[in-house]
């Protein structure tokens, strides 16, 4: 590469010296081929620590834990200094005025444009803040998996005082803005604010708060049939059996256990998920693997040629979140799914399964209920439980709250929201990882809620063009819907915004109307509650802001 | 440790002014800690190719090959920029005097010694010759896997033409030499040449080639208990259960399946092995496994202080097949170590191996037959595969032989030194990788042979300061044998040459002697040879160098 821009920069001298219209074409293409191979460089650098991740997670022996930090953080550096290498900037600004006169939507503008914007986030950020919020991750996440184990907060006070702080810090070099947690929120969604989150937020609970309610004023539901002996094996393979009928290409992707099932990008041709196996319990590995899947399905349905750049994925997190969502949930929840695999899986379970019908164990595993942990929560009050930890971010960074309060804090919220409260921190402030060192402090629940919003929003623009959608489920077919969302999201990698995407995907900006149109119609039909049907209109605002 | 070496320098700074003895002390250890620092860059961004590599070769789906090939392109890249910065050979300059000052054995005499080799090595090749080596290795390696299924040996010509130009390109670099091999040669065993191994070639094969006639006119052994229908998982555990016994750490190692098995080292807690399951027949999983994990158990076994540096692995590839070749063959073929462990083997197997008795079983994986292929050859046969291909290198790379003439000269070689040919080139001259992009072309095949001589003679020395060993492996105990290398060999990880060390850790310098005595004994004994037993001394010279 370095030698075709070093001719294609001979070529611009050449045409320069002819004089002539094409004397700034040839310098620009000579750059961008340059702006291509340094990111090119930065995407592989990065797809190589994810390979070390996966690793990691999936077979690494407990003895490579540390050296393989030691390497994390090499080849994190490694790229870091290449991102912020004012080489590129310098690329990034001479390349701008061609971008411009360029189609917005084309690939080489867009390639522009969203180089230019990760180039201008990360040099905001001092070397030094860099390898500090490295190091105190990586201290912090170490901790984590002692102190939860232990049930003890105090010991992760000061570290997630010090990320608080850090925090703050990390707003600070993106001054100004509205809310402290804007820039953080920004990062994972472009264009979101803590405002537009808030509205949204309240118009959902608005109508989630007394649905769950009713709901669990009913008798418990029964899901007793996912209870037993669930040989691990055979679940695998049920596993795979699903993914692959989805479309996702096991000739560039697998599936391999783990604790905390992900997904994993090393390339367009290499894009693997993962999943956790309870011989005890039927669900937990297979709605993983559908909700990784869907990641996968989404990454491995990129257009080929955005491929080595940094549009060659998902466009944020919560439009990635919806992909997982639409095909665990509003896919694989869903009764045309499992009207096609119901039989199947009573033949891969035979014994576990004989006597329960497809409506009970529709039911089953769509049971609602009060609970404490989030990973485990259902449709219904998951998005009470992401609500509630964003408020109590919110409060932490813009000082109303004390992060020594927080176990007090967590408590309170959830008997308010949820009605009912952790006996310990363990199930409480320390369940999750992400405020210990999975992610920057702040900036990454609401993607869960966007992704739920956004997932029916997707789902029922793909129904709204093709209604036959739900009929070809029920006959175990996934080729229209994984092809509608390939034309209309996968190809554009990360192009456009989600402001931007979402439109162009669905022909409206985003809308909690077709995701509470979806609750409302599954929730209200299951537990026969009063106003469901399509009939009920969802009285929603567009939101503020997106 | 910048900063460390910052302030080390402050320091240095500091002695001066106020004078006295410290003050050449000082800068010298900040230097040392740079140096360090330096080359544990260096050394885990080769690490990190290994995981890149051990993925590649156990999970990787098919779709991430070539993004895969340039990831691993970049590191390398890395690396090698790294290795030959002249910063680091300013600072090896700088440290010369002051190791010489330090005992020779120490740890950083001998630190700054053998990376100023790797360095004066590395930055003897013009980093265009490394970029041509690299592509030409991809390039041949990628059609060999196509060319040897096809029996295509034209499709590779111009390849291997290339590689054997390179390989004398390459000794350019260093010369002079007496013989264009010495260069290749010398970096897989430091001190040998190519006078020194024709030499150990020609000795053995004195011994080895009567020796498999009288054996091949024999009635051909039975081995027909090894055939059957062996289940893989059962397989797999029985490897695991053996090679635990061994001493493989598995807290810091795992075994996977692989199509040509290896073993691979990201970090001293993490050495990881690999092996292949034919379910038709026992024997290659197991011996596959025992072999990469005395290749593990050498890694495993390092001085941990040695751990980060270019002292912590092997010595050379020599002495690292001594011991893969020590635990397969001295103790994983021996009789001691089926006494306990074939019991062991019938419980597992049991509707394979009733009625074989021990002795049948011994036999049947001790049996000697002249073959084709190397890498299933007996131990009587298999220097006899390994000097041909010695000695085809020599000729084609001093310019005797043309590489257009390689398969006559493969099949007439064959023919002279084994008594059978190949009917095509497949099982020929296209059967190895190692020609073809596995390593560069030359200076590698005798490592076999060093390694069984090698391995002999380290065992004989830890029988004869224990001689408690085969009545302890009887018994399943490894632990006096595997504790005699760790402290004698392992631990000593590439501070000296070979040359230095064997004398180091078996009292005297490499020789032919242990290695006939244990063949002469076992193969004698097996198939009843006159001359056998310990009482018949081999006429064998000390070898002219080394």
């Amino acid at each position: 590469m370095e030698k075709v821009s070093k001719i294609m920069a001979k070529r611009g001298a050449k045409m320069v010296a002819a004089g002539g219209v094409k004397q700034a074409k040839w310098p620009a293409e000579a750059k961008l081929a340059e702006l291509k191979r340094r990111l090119l460089e930065i995407g592989d650098l990065e797809a190589v620590s994810s390979v070390l991740s996966w690793d990691h997670a999936t077979y690494m022996p407990q003895g490579g834990a540390a050296a393989r930090a030691r390497q994390g953080a090499l080849l994190s550096r490694m790229r870091h200094e290449r991102l912020v290498d004012p080489e590129l900037g310098k690329l990034l600004d001479d390349l701008t005025p061609y971008a411009e006169g360029l189609p917005y939507d084309s690939d080489t503008a867009s390639l522009i444009r969203v180089a230019r914007r990760d180039f201008e986030k990360a040099r905001k950020l001092p070397p030094a803040y860099v390898a500090r919020a490295s190091a105190l991750r990586s201290a912090s996440y170490d901790a984590w998996t002692r102190a939860r184990p232990a049930n003890d907060f105090a010991a992760m006070l000061p570290y997630l005082e010090r990320s608080v702080d850090l925090a703050r810090e990390y707003a600070g070099y993106f001054a100004p803005y509205d809310h402290v947690a804007d820039p953080l929120i920004d990062d994972a969604e472009e264009g979101m604010t803590a405002a537009t989150i808030i509205d949204l937020f309240s118009q959902l609970k608005t109508y989630l708060q007394p649905v769950a309610e009713a709901i669990c004023a009913q008798a418990d539901p029964r899901d007793d049939c996912l209870q037993g002996l669930f040989d691990e094996a055979a679940q695998i393979d049920f596993c795979l059996s699903v993914v692959k009928r989805f479309g996702y290409d096991l000739a560039r992707g697998r599936i391999d256990k783990t604790h905390h099932p992900f997904c994993s990008k090393f390339s367009l041709g290499d894009v693997r998920i993962t999943t956790r196996v309870y011989e005890s319990r039927f669900g937990p590995a297979l709605f993983a693997a559908m909700h990784e899947a869907g990641h996968a399905m989404y990454e491995q349905g990129v257009a080929p040629e955005l491929e080595g750049t940094p549009l060659g994925s998902g466009a944020s997190w919560g439009v990635h979140e919806s992909q997982s969502r639409l095909w665990e949930n509003l896919v694989g929840r869903g009764r045309p799914f499992w009207e096609y695999f119901y039989p199947l899986l009573r033949n891969a379970f035979p014994d576990q399964l004989t006597g329960v019908d497809i409506e009970a164990f529709y039911r089953a595993i769509n049971k609602v209920r009060r609970s404490l942990i989030r990973t485990a929560a259902d449709e219904v009050t998951y998005n009470l439980h992401i609500m509630m930890r964003f408020g109590l971010e919110l409060e932490l960074l813009d000082g109303r709250s004390r992060v020594a309060d927080l176990p007090d804090a967590w408590r309170a919220r959830m008997k308010a929201d949820l009605g009912i409260a952790p006996a310990d921190d363990r199930d409480g402030c320390l369940q999750d990882v992400h405020w210990y060192g999975g992610a920057a402090f702040g900036g990454g629940f609401q993607s869960y809620m966007i992704g739920n919003i956004l997932g029916a929003q997707f789902y029922d623009a793909a129904v709204k063009a093709h209604p036959e959608i739900p009929d070809e489920i029920a006959q175990g077919a996934f080729g229209t819907l994984l092809g509608w969302l390939r034309a209309h999201l996968y190809r554009h990698g990360r192009k456009f915004a989600p402001a931007a995407l979402v439109p162009l995907a669905t022909g409206a900006p985003m809308s909690l109307a077709p995701y509470i149109a979806y609750l409302r119609k599954k929730y209200g039909e299951i537990y026969r509650l009063p106003g469901a049907g399509p009939e009920a209109q969802p009285p929603i605002r567009a939101p503020a802001r997106f």
